[in-house]
This record gives structure tokens, sequence and C-alpha cells, in this order.
């Protein structure tokens, strides 16, 4: 039985929850916004913990269910859009983006894949390379003086600025316009991993700063919204780069 | 000392709330929306609850200041305009608005009188009598399957909303955000003829494909808003890759 109100196939993700009364409201939440899947990434408290069971009320059934997945990349391996949420000032060269601007790109009626809601922990949010997995960025207009939001307090907004947006795509869905085809988080990851390595035998990067260089072009290919047809345009020059090198007489 | 963001003058009115973690949860989205003044209505637990202290964090001193009111005409006797929220079906004849309708009502900077923001009781909100005591009551937008919204939540999202509106309506609020060096159209350019170069070299691109192709490299690049430095990093990657093939024995 589906409880969705929206076409939008979401996926929320919580990386890293420690308390279980954020982790029950959660659920809630997602009850109470039509979200039927809920992951959780190395959850630090317990979803069988009486706290969180009553927090959940009539969320409970999302909170039995909820998958658990030992990294934030494979929780979101099938995902074709991330959106992640961020609380901290300090977040290098990643765009952050009004709730509004971020949901916009993806409360399409055409969005039938599913798409990842990422939120951090509640003491230090998403690291920087977590967020980079994310094609947007939300950071909620707050008090500039009191700016940490409450967990589940940043998923109601959220959940509630994206239901109000896909509530109002839908009555207006005349403009069909062809979607873009976003690769799986998978294919995006692989050829970043394969470059790396390529970019690393070649002494371009030296294992001091492949992560940061390789973080320069994740951040360049997310702000573009990189389509499926361009990661595999970026693939098949790799393989290409890789064969030149390896034969010596092409 | 003023923790007010915002030229409005709220105060947050809850009826009779009955939940310690609603209670110091809503304390601290006070503090996290800029509002300082909490009052209640005969509230049936005690602010001083240690989980409604502990789940306050920064807004303790709101919670801890928080005025209690025998009755809702009392709580809103000096506020000229009252905006009360409703989770109900049944509600009469009262009119119902969303959010961002009744917030636009009264968040215009001019409004320096206190105004009031009513939320109801966890298990059954506001009495129609309580209700018309408001010029505008909100219902937020859930899914119809189960809309009763966490009394925490629902003061997160029209906190968040308000916020957002007296921001907006804010006219000095411009965001003032950092430039970004973009490269000069001739930088970007030098690159991707040599990166065309490069590709037509190892069998990449053939003559008659390369222009299409290479077209959407650049299609991808600029959608990116690529900057200065991300240019030099390809043309540095370029740069090394071309002398690993040329070199048979790196």
């Amino acid at each position: 039985m589906s409880i969705t109100s929206s076409p939008l196939n979401i996926k929320l993700v919580l990386v890293e929850p420690i308390g279980p009364i954020n982790l029950g409201s959660v659920a809630r939440l997602c009850a109470n916004f039509g979200i039927e899947e809920l992951r959780l990434v190395t959850p630090r408290c317990d979803p069988c913990d009486p706290l969180a069971q009553r927090m959940a009320v009539k969320g409970i059934k999302i909170l039995n269910n909820a998958i658990e997945f030992s990294s934030l990349i494979e929780a979101v391996a099938d995902c074709h859009k991330i959106i992640a949420t961020c609380g901290r000032k300090e977040h290098g060269e990643i765009p952050l983006h009004t709730s509004e601007e971020a949901l916009t790109w993806f409360s399409k009626p055409t969005d039938s894949e599913p798409i990842a809601l990422v939120f951090g922990r509640e003491d230090r949010g998403l690291s920087n390379n977590e967020l980079l997995l994310a094609q947007k960025v939300i950071r909620l207009d707050t008090s500039p003086i009191y700016s940490s939001l409450n967990l589940s307090h940043a998923v109601a907004i959220v959940l509630h600025d994206l239901h109000r947006k896909s509530q109002i795509n839908c009555a207006f869905n005349e403009k069909q316009t062809e979607p873009t085809k976003l690769p799986k988080t998978i294919q995006l990851e692989d050829y970043l991993t394969d470059a790396q390595n390529l970019l690393l035998e070649i002494g371009f990067l030296l294992d001091h700063t492949a992560t940061a260089r390789m973080a320069k072009v994740r951040a360049l290919l997310q702000r573009a919204n990189i389509k499926e047809g361009e990661v595999a345009l970026l693939r098949g020059m790799l393989r290409q780069i890789r064969w030149a090198i390896q034969t010596k007489d092409f």
C-alpha cells in the first residue's frame, strides 16, 4: 500500500543519527509528508529504542522498515539526484542554496527515479566530502545568532517546502519540459575513481593531494548537474587516454 | 540584549502544551529564529522539567523567561495581529490559509507592534472559539493520509516561513555573495583547443565528430560557470596526460 501523495520517489537519508527522539520524529515526518523510505547510514542509536518508537507515532512502520547502510555513498548509490543539507558555516567552496532554490530543481512531476534528501549528524552535520556527493546543498535560513537547528526540525522544514513545491508543480504541470537524464551516483563515482587512479599513475596527483584536487573536479561536475550521457563521454575519453598511454605505438 | 534578527515583534504562544520535549524544542526554535518571547497558556507540563530544559539548548533563557497566562485572550491581549494554526479537519467556517498567505500579511517591516503566533494543544489543537480570536488561520500542507504534525515541527515550519518572508521584505537584506573569478574567454578557449588536439591525436575524436563532441564538453563547463582556477587545474591535467603519452618510460 502506498502512502505517497506526491509522485516523487524520495529516499530520506540520515547520516549517523544519534538521538532516538530525532530518529522517531523523522519517521513520523516521513509519514506526514508521504515519504515511504528512510535510510540510515551507520546509525548511532537504535530504531527499536522505546523513545524512537514512541516519537514515530504513525511513522512506526517507516521506522521499523528503515534500511541501514555502512556509508553515504552506498545509501545514495541508486539515486539520480541528491540534495544535502548543511548547517555549518565552513563549507569550503560548495555553493549553498535556499531550500526553495534547491527543491525547485527536483520537484518536477517527471521525477520518478529515486532521489535522495540527505541530513547529517546532529553534532557536526555532513563532511565536505559528503556534501560533494550532492548536486545541491541547502542551508536553511535562520537567525545568524543561533543557527543550529535540531535535526528533526530541519527535516520538517525541508519536507514541508518540498511538499508545497511538488503540490504546486502537480497543479500546474502543463509545462512538460524534456527531462534530463542524470547519472546514478555510482556512475559518476566510478568515473571519478578511474580518473583519480589514472592521474595518480601518471604523477599528476600525489597521494597527499589526490583527495583535495579530485574534490575540485567533483564540485565542478556537480555544479553543472552533469548528465548521464556526459559521464559516458568523459569515461570514453578516459578509456582512450589510458589506452594511448599504455600503447607505445598507436 | 536583543537576539531578534528581524524587525518583527513576535510573541509565540503555546496553548496548554503537554509535552516537555515539545516545550523545550519550541524554546530552541525561538532562539533559532530570533523570537524573544514565549507565552504559555495554562501549560500542562513544567518548563523546569529536565527534558524541556535539555531540549531547549540555547533557547534555555527563553524557556526560563516564558510568561504564563490563564487564557488565550489574556495571552494575546496586547497584540494587534494574531495568526493561529489549525491541524484539525473540522474548523467550522473559519477560512484557512497557507502559511505563505497568512505570513505575508504580517511580515511587513513596518510591523513593530506585538503580534501573536498561536499554536494549540498537541492532542486537539485550538477550539473554534480560540481560532476566532485570530485574523488569519494557517493550515500546513501535509499528506492527506497523516496530517497530524508534532507541535514543535509545526512551529519549525511556520517560523522558518516567517523568517524567510521577513528577510525577503527587508529591502536591505541583499545577500552579498563572494564574486567568483571567471576565466577570460581565451583561457577556456585555449584549453578546449588543446584538449581537442590531444583527443584527435589519440583517436578519441575523429575529424567529423570533433566539433559536436567538443561542443558537449564546452556546454558542460559553461553550465558549471567554470572558474579561472578550475581551468588552470584542467590544463595542468592535460599537460601531464600529454607528457605521459609522449614519454614511453615514465
